[in-house]
């Protein structure tokens, strides 16, 4: 694995994952190039996180929420390339969790068992009404930490 | 053209389009055949579509709405591939207007002047509060006439 | 259910499905009117057909193919709104076999019970060197019709 | 501007950029929390890419091509919320060239002249062939640097 910024040891950082999902690759998440397009694996970062705090209990109050969390940055490194009709697991955890805002990481692995993706990004919780940070909900920090 | 069931007369239904967009086909609509993807027209279509209601003046308060146009059916002919790097003209004409409802038609035409889709779909107009279809308003209705 | 000129009768219309899949509602498929985007249930239709196809044994040669599934037309009706973190079950049945075409109907189920979406769409099979139509398989029409 | 790791100095980064494209945001590209969702500006970069490629004379040659740009890493900070309906300018640049791969950076401004998104990500120059990297074609680096 070559170097990448946000993972210091490899392998410690693969072993903490447990939670996962089994994404089925669709034909329309592919490209003219005849693999999956770089937009896709977004989304799958995307499901995997919000089945993550669904999972958790977290921001479950869509409809009325008293925060939303909001992403703040994302990266995606691009390992091996994934094609239509693959099963990829894909995993995601906190990595870290700071008052107003946290970082999860993400990692699929395909059906060889090779990394294909890894990736991390920021979520911040922010006040509908103000559009502004606004510190975590104590329980999702209890949850998270755990 | 074959015979398509939502259009009587060709040439007059062609003939009634004046309002287009043009469209840069992403590379991103494509797919693993080298060609757009089934599924990107109907984003194309609903592009057309928000561009002509905006242009009218029509649903356009769109944080606190009194009424919304819902989808209620949509269906796309594809008469010819599309390819990444095209340019289309993707044209769109309220075909006809009830009290709740109105179908909008859509025509793409390639840069080499080809019908390379044709299509159809209702958009109702409904109250948020109630899920309930709701009269359009006057004013749209005076507009889309015209 | 309202009359859908696709659907004869519905109770043996819907009768007739026995092939689905089930698909979690990705947050990225909603809009800003907090529902399933309409451009999102023509996913859910070429995933079931992909999968469908793959269960049955057609066109698994994608990379260097005889002949290519290709989308000729397409359409759904939106019969419920579907929402963030439903699971619908997204049923496909071969309706009618022609020698170069074929048409696949569509129809899902949310978990309660309703049919939230019905569709239908004909694939032409297409010689990908000539673009032309090219008669089905034989075991493609044996396989559909049993 | 809070600190982004890959940009040293905001205004001098800021003023490198020349090229853009003038992007119109979907409603499809929106999500239920109102805003354009989190996998959307990977849509908006890769068409300010294949756009800047091809008004370079780079990679045109899609169909039987002696190598392919393919994407090794991309990121994406969010730095003001975009809604339907704006117009943004994408603005993209090479960064950084090597002998197989380079770097691009993003920038979007919105309609008030705000920065609401930066990013960047490297391509690798690939052999279709045999999958590995390729030294990229003589004259990409020579249109490049300039």
């Amino acid at each position: 694995m070559k170097h990448i910024s946000y993972i210091e040891d490899f392998k410690s950082w693969k072993e903490e994952f447990t939670f996962f999902i089994e994404i089925s690759i669709r034909f329309s998440e592919t490209d003219m190039f005849g693999h999956v397009n770089n937009v896709s694996p977004f989304i799958y970062f995307e499901e995997a996180r919000t089945e993550y705090m669904k999972e958790k209990g977290l921001f479950t109050d869509l409809k009325n929420p008293t925060s939303v969390p909001v992403v703040a940055d994302l990266q995606c490194d691009y390992h091996q390339q994934i094609y239509f009709g693959e099963k990829i697991k894909m995993y995601v955890k906190p990595n870290s969790i700071g008052k107003t805002s946290l970082d999860f990481h993400y990692m699929a692995i395909n059906e060889a068992g090779a990394v294909c993706l890894t990736g991390r990004g920021r979520i911040v919780n922010v006040d509908p009404k103000t559009g502004s940070p606004t510190p975590l909900p104590k329980e999702a920090t209890a949850v998270l930490v755990n």
